[in-house]
């Protein structure tokens, strides 16, 4: 989608892409220092060195920084790796939301604890995590024609019974992290896929 | 460990433990109602109808008073029911945790989302979480002894892959209520542990 190298249409970015992108990373920069009660626009227009009625313009306040950091990382041409197995597949996703969670700073998980705070927040990460979950089926088709499940599958439900547990245990229990943690979890809802959950016709206990 | 009925010593209870229980149920109650800034020793006192230098000696500030709510909450004599099947006795334990994230107001929800602001309230919940956990390990060797599983089960692993749908989709993606949810995260845990997951050599993938 993006025009060849030479291209006469003009870039798609130049003065204000490139504003946005100095605002966004000024945003991130101040929720994984100083955390959401710090962030004003006034401090997020100073650190980008950028006018503030700029900012107050297009961003109005905290919570339109925040969403636009969000949709920002939805922008991301971002596709799930295919190393040609189910257990694989998810162990790889599993492995990016460790590492997201994981490293230092994290604008993913600043990101989850601001969510508790504005549910403007809140609603753009959920339309994140929905786009990614969307994305994120093409493991379980990919799994289909491989011969390694058998429809029907409620993709969703397998996705995040596989994803579930690196989130439960990294930002609720927040327990040390551990390295075998995103291949069990993977291994975990592969083997119940393959064995029936996640069919529409799930068993009602 | 209680004293007898007509036990001579004092009871576990008295002027004591009924300033607690009033302050710890006005906290709650401020919490769910105003959330964790207007949580403060003197409108918890207030609201409690206690004397604040009573609540300032003993529980200083907001975070000393959501860590002995959190604290409170371990004191319950708490088991995990025995349905007579393992996917019943996931889906009960799962019930339990919906049912109290979705309640009005829900205390759970709001102890993990102050989680995200007070390092303090984060080891109370944690704490908290550890002894549920622990509590619910008697679900897996229930199915061991039923023949249901066969050891050895990382028990731990197998009651995180079991719950961790239910905080993922009502915490963090803030899905709709689906009451199908418990029974399903529940059955697609133990079929994963049927088929040879959360053994202590599960697969690294």
């Amino acid at each position: 989608m993006n025009p060849p190298p030479d291209s006469p249409r003009p870039r798609p970015g130049g003065r204000t892409a490139r504003i946005r992108d100095q605002v966004l990373e000024a945003v991130r920069a101040e929720l994984t220092e100083h955390g959401y009660d710090a962030l004003t626009v006034d401090t997020v227009a100073a650190r980008a060195g950028v006018h503030r009625t700029t900012v107050y313009r297009r961003w109005r306040d905290a919570g339109g920084l925040i969403t636009d950091v969000v949709d920002a990382a939805s922008d991301i041409d971002w596709h799930p790796r295919d190393t040609g197995s189910l257990p694989g597949d998810l162990t790889a996703l599993n492995q990016e939301i460790q590492d997201s969670l994981l490293e230092k700073p994290s604008i993913a998980a600043a990101l989850i604890a601001v969510s508790f705070r504005s549910e403007e927040a809140a609603r753009a990460l959920r339309r994140l995590w929905e786009g990614r979950y969307v994305q994120s089926e093409i493991v379980v088709e990919r799994a289909v024609r491989r011969g390694e499940l058998t429809p029907p599958i409620d993709a969703r439900a397998l996705l995040i019974a596989a994803t579930a547990p690196l989130y439960h245990q990294l930002v609720l229990l927040r327990t040390p992290p551990d390295p075998q943690l995103p291949g069990r979890a993977a291994a975990g809802a592969a083997l119940a896929a393959q064995s029936g959950a996640f069919t529409d016709s799930a068993p009602d206990l």
